[in-house]
């Protein structure tokens, strides 16, 4: 079986361009020089962000397949442009690689990679190869464009607002937990939403092109990250309403199996690739417009307060009760 | 000792945020939303690029300092702008950190980065951040622009080109091979070479501009490397004349202690970081304009040829010989 270090850095290159649709128009160089050369588009603010997966922080290769660490390395950058209101358009690939990587791992991580491209038409501009002495590791870079006035941030939510989540939270982590588990569960729905995320392109581009949310962000690392987020970057405080939250009924099954509090762990489990914003009352209208267009659900799930506490609210034993937002993951402390 | 497992990811960007100048005012949106919001330059072309550093395999923590490998990571990335002819704009910067990794160490990479980074005017405009379970990388994304017709390829060398190679070549291989053999050794000149590149962004955009090139690209991995690229992208052959190489008596002594052939080590010898490019007979005027202000040594060393061969004359006791180029560095076989 023949691994990476069999073959030169030109020779693997040319896998990953062999996998690649012909460089668009507007790329004036392409890969093969010392940079990639590229003609801007007119009227657009760059979109720009950076994602790196490293094997044993970001995935665990014992039970992601090759074809999804590709799509998912993508799919968290795409995320990033969907929770701007940006619509993506090249991406650069960093690939550090240990020597022992399989060749056809290889080719199914960036048939993965490329897959995802393909639909949301990003081009793979260029990038770097290297090995590693450690771990496997994917680090992209992702750049879309957008117009000033539909760029959607952290910062604009005020009191009054209304919050919504799109979608539905809690499956990946089951998906996760499920993997973790047992290592033949890769059909199962659940697990499909932890190693397939579906970043919520459209509906960002909607919410930005139709002004119909004052705050946005991606759910990367949970809605409880997410939300305190969005609080602290408006200078408001958040009420959460745990029963409006969309957590399946499966899910709530499978994140409660280990004797859990499921709302709690689909707050604080990561990897949902949802997007939390918020809207203005008067705004509805708008949102009703994005709603009928984006083909998601959209839940709303709380309001922003002026107070800046962070809270949620539940019903227990017919009492309503407020507490601390649960905190999120956090990726160092 | 306080590590970086000690701090939460935002303690960490915000000891980055301390050691960088304040945005200016072409970034709409900046570190701490999902992605970074950018006003493209007016007519000009965009250049990408993007390289790693990986622990063990470009760097060895035991004689590298921190420092150093903050100002590497980035001189690498403005190598590869200058050898386009861009002028460097911005960076994302991605690291994967050990959780043992002292903070004063974190403190001194970012320092070295920062004051790179200030000297060329680049912004660091977001990045990523995560643990590693292994060794520490630095990924940077960089982008810069450039006028259409001012872009430096590898295509454009015809027979007849001379060929051109900026500074001196070797220092940086002969210093990499002080401090392996010695760790006190971070005083000396070559060993400044290696740790401490210094990328010709200056001589890139004066030959850029000047339009003086037909052919360009920096020595990240090596002369006997950059000679196959540009030889290979433009469709020529190449001889090089190993007496004409620019390679400093210090360091021929250097290269040759180990009983080795300098010229070989020189040339297959990577991290020099100087440029290599091709001027048309007829443009020698256009090149002493730019040697005139680049404030860099420029040596004649060769000559492009319609016979596709990239050979080494050499002069062994009086008589000249032709032998094929050695090869050099390759990151996987």
């Amino acid at each position: 079986m023949s691994t990476v270090a069999d073959f030169t850095e030109r020779d693997l290159i040319a896998r990953i361009q062999a996998r690649l649709p012909p460089a668009p128009d507007w790329i004036a160089v392409g890969i093969g020089d010392d940079a990639a050369v590229v003609e801007p588009e007119r009227n657009r603010l760059e979109v720009l962000s950076v994602d790196a997966l490293v094997e044993g922080i970001h995935f665990d290769r014992r039970f992601t397949p090759p074809h999804a660490i590709g799509h998912r390395a993508l799919a968290v950058n795409l995320s990033d442009l969907a929770a701007m209101g940006a619509a993506p358009r090249l991406a650069l690939l960093s690939l550090a690689l240990p020597p022992a990587l399989r060749c056809d791992d290889f080719d199914a991580m960036v048939t993965g990679l490329a897959a995802l491209a393909a639909r949301y038409r990003v081009h793979v501009a260029g990038g770097n190869l290297t090995r590693s002495p450690g771990p496997l590791m994917i680090d992209i870079t992702i750049i879309g464009s957008v117009k000033r006035r539909h760029v959607l941030t952290r910062r604009g939510a005020r009191q009054g607002d209304q919050v919504y989540v799109s979608g539905s939270i809690g499956a990946a982590a089951a998906g996760l937990q499920t993997l973790r588990a047992r290592t033949d569960a890769t059909t199962e729905l659940c697990v499909h939403r932890y190693l397939y995320p579906d970043p919520r392109m459209r509906l960002g581009l909607l919410l930005g092109r139709n002004q119909a949310a004052t705050a946005c962000m991606d759910l990367s690392d949970g809605l409880s990250d997410g939300i305190r987020h969005i609080a602290e970057g408006s200078g408001v405080g958040m009420t959460i309403d745990a029963d409006a939250l969309p957590i399946d009924h499966a899910v709530r099954e499978r994140l409660s199996a280990n004797g859990g509090d499921p709302v709690v762990a689909a707050l604080t489990g990561g990897d949902d690739y949802e997007l939390l914003f918020t809207v203005r009352p008067r705004h509805l209208g708008r949102l009703k417009t994005v709603s009928r267009h984006s083909n998601v659900p959209i839940a709303r799930v709380g309001v922003c307060t002026s107070d800046p506490a962070v809270l949620l609210r539940r019903t227990v034993n017919g009492t309503v009760e407020h507490m601390p937002i649960p905190l999120g993951y956090s990726h160092f402390a």
